[in-house]
């Protein structure tokens, strides 16, 4: 598994863009994007539990029934969501690229992403689609990854090559995601793309699959969107043996998927909106996986916790408060935790209780952009790993005022 | 019902004090509180459901066995929670007010609010006894109140007067609670005293039920603490007949129950830790009381919508979305949500699509330090409450360094 460069273009026969259009105001901000398989391509997606749904999402379901797609939309400044409009606008963005490219509407997977509850104007839309499908290159995954930024402060693509039945293939997508994230199934707006050879029903069990140790372990403020989903395309152009069942090949791809998606996932907690600093708690010695995972996302989601880690403070009585009322059942004299990042690590609380430790080496510890909180169990095998980032005075700022 | 001034010594019998004996470096900070019944009285409690409990709750949850009490202390500055010896401290704890006070320790409610993880020391407490039972009064309500504070702003208390049969009673109480308040059964520190007569069984009755509609609607930032209990103390001093059953005295004991402990959670809310506002979401038209309870607390929890209140801005979407997750089964086209305060109301989203509505209006209504969301889910006849509060610089600040 060797990571490459290229985002959503890596994999062969995908073309991607971005342009200003002028739903936002800033005219220095793409805010629609575009991706375009050369030939049509297996699609799979998941969309987000929440069930105030943004009307892109039931027209991307509705497109993909058939297990096929070809071109992605998707616009960020406005998320299409609550509009009595809905439907007609995300209806008529999908028209806009059948238009242009003489892709099929039926074959446009349409995503949209921003503020809620605001009409969307098809206008500046509409005015757009020329540049954009004009623009539309092999290397044009950066320009496509920055039109769908929102608070994101940088924008976030990842991308590996790999074999299958001798072929070359190649997977990459590219994510957005800053605030109102909280795995609850799909989060945030993630499109990947692969040129490997796979069946619509195997692409669907392999993403379906994969976000549940990727994508729903990830959390910035515990906010399930209403207009999140992850969609991948798989147009076969590899040339490999197309997967049609749980084989080796299968499971070749499904570690190419997690590679990219776990990725993706520490990118998108790390640019968590107002984050400093990176979280990932891992969690062993559960007695089953559900439990590992239920006290991960408890840990990682605690708001006192989150604080103590912007302040470089180990206060881990807060890791054993979270695990607590997690809901899990833990045998809590059994549990262990430490602090860890490129400065080493920490013990600091053995069998449920605190153990002496210098103040100033965990805070040295603390202090790194990315921090590991270990949390052993003692009670199996089972084990997770939850991703978050920490609570700032910038999430607040960034959330204050985000309409204005 | 009349509020009435006197806290914890409303009632008739009962005296408190507060003093500084040395847990908190900072000396003009009382750190240890009492309060006793001038005798022996039914008392009732509910417990936090974390997993991690401190161990004064266990120590309470054994004295307390018998359905009688006749002494709390409680200390600020330690949670006495994940120690090795902590059980063996709250007993500590107990029988230094059994050789002060003659009380047994076996009727006394141990209690402490702090940090987890740190070895409380007794050697304060065992100093600083002599001038806490010293100092008590009937008027030692202020003092008390305060050493049980820890991130608290200001102290919190309130009493009621009422009659059951034709005598006079009275029901008050202290709170401390800032951070880590979420329900989830007990929350935070509550002590209530009242000079009615009712048994231990109809106490524990009332109490339990009380706190579905008070305490267990509160959340500040989602963390359920470890050390978290509400204690009510009845001595029947009043004179009025024992409560035994569900008769209309008790019917009336539950009124003043409710009218203190809704008036300590608005208290406790609106004190949130780096709290501007008090934030009080109001839902009704629901299908079940289940229904309503779960969207009020969803909303009530959003990080996004309370950093929104923060920066009083109508982002009425979150509110929505919030609903969306909440897991209650609610029909999001017909969902109504309004803001209100002191200023007036404004209507911002009608049957689940936003209004037009004036955002000078909505700013001005914002601004205000009470906010209301009314969320009308046209579904039925049920209706719930909850309190929370918004989202700040200060939170962060606070709880960044919590220890240091």
């Amino acid at each position: 598994m060797k990571m490459i460069s290229g985002g959503v273009c890596a994999a062969k026969g995908y073309k991607a863009n971005g342009v200003h259009c002028g739903i936002r105001k800033n005219r220095t901000k793409r805010d629609l994007s575009l991706v375009v398989s050369d030939v049509k391509a297996a699609a799979a997606a998941v969309y987000t539990l929440n069930l105030v749904k943004g009307a892109p999402l039931t027209v991307t379901k509705n497109h993909l029934a058939d297990g096929y797609a070809q071109a992605i939309i998707c616009n960020s400044g406005n998320a299409n969501t609550c509009n009595a409009n809905g439907i007609e606008i995300a209806e008529m963005m999908s028209e806009l690229v059948e238009k242009a490219t003489g892709i099929s509407a039926d074959d446009v997977v349409v995503a949209s992403t921003g503020v809620i509850g605001q009409p969307l104007d098809i206008a500046p839309i509409a005015g757009g689609m020329e540049k954009l499908y004009a623009g539309l290159s092999y290397e044009g995954n950066a320009a496509a990854g920055e039109g769908i930024m929102t608070t994101d402060t940088y924008m976030k693509e990842v991308a590996v090559e790999f074999e299958l039945s001798g072929k070359v293939c190649r997977l990459g997508g590219m994510a957005k995601g800053s605030g109102m994230i909280h795995p609850n199934m799909a989060t945030m707006l993630v499109f990947l793309t692969t040129d490997a050879a796979i069946s619509p029903k195997m692409l669907q069990k392999a993403l379906s699959g994969d976000i549940q140790t990727s994508f729903n372990m990830l959390s910035v403020d515990g906010d399930t969107s209403t207009n999140d989903m992850v969609t991948v395309l798989a147009n076969g152009m590899a040339g490999n043996e197309m997967i049609t069942e749980e084989n080796a090949d299968f499971n070749t791809f499904m570690l190419a998927l997690n590679t990219v998606t776990v990725q993706l996932c520490r990118m998108i907690a790390g640019d968590g909106e107002g984050a400093t600093k990176l979280l990932e708690c891992k969690v062993d010695g559960a007695k089953d996986l559900q439990t590992a995972k239920t006290v991960a996302k408890s840990v990682i989601c605690s708001s006192l916790l989150k604080a103590a880690m912007f302040g470089a403070d180990a206060n881990w009585g807060r890791v054993l408060c979270a695990i607590g009322y997690s809901g899990a059942d833990v045998d809590v004299n059994k549990i262990d935790v430490s602090f860890k990042s490129a400065k080493g690590d920490i013990l600091v609380c053995k069998d449920g209780t605190g153990v002496e430790f210098s103040e100033e080496k965990a805070k040295e510890i603390l202090l790194e952009k990315e921090i590991e909180i270990l949390i052993g169990l003692n009670s199996g095998d089972a084990k997770s790993c939850a991703w978050g980032c920490d609570l700032t005075y910038d999430y607040v700022k960034i959330n204050g005022d985000y309409r204005t």
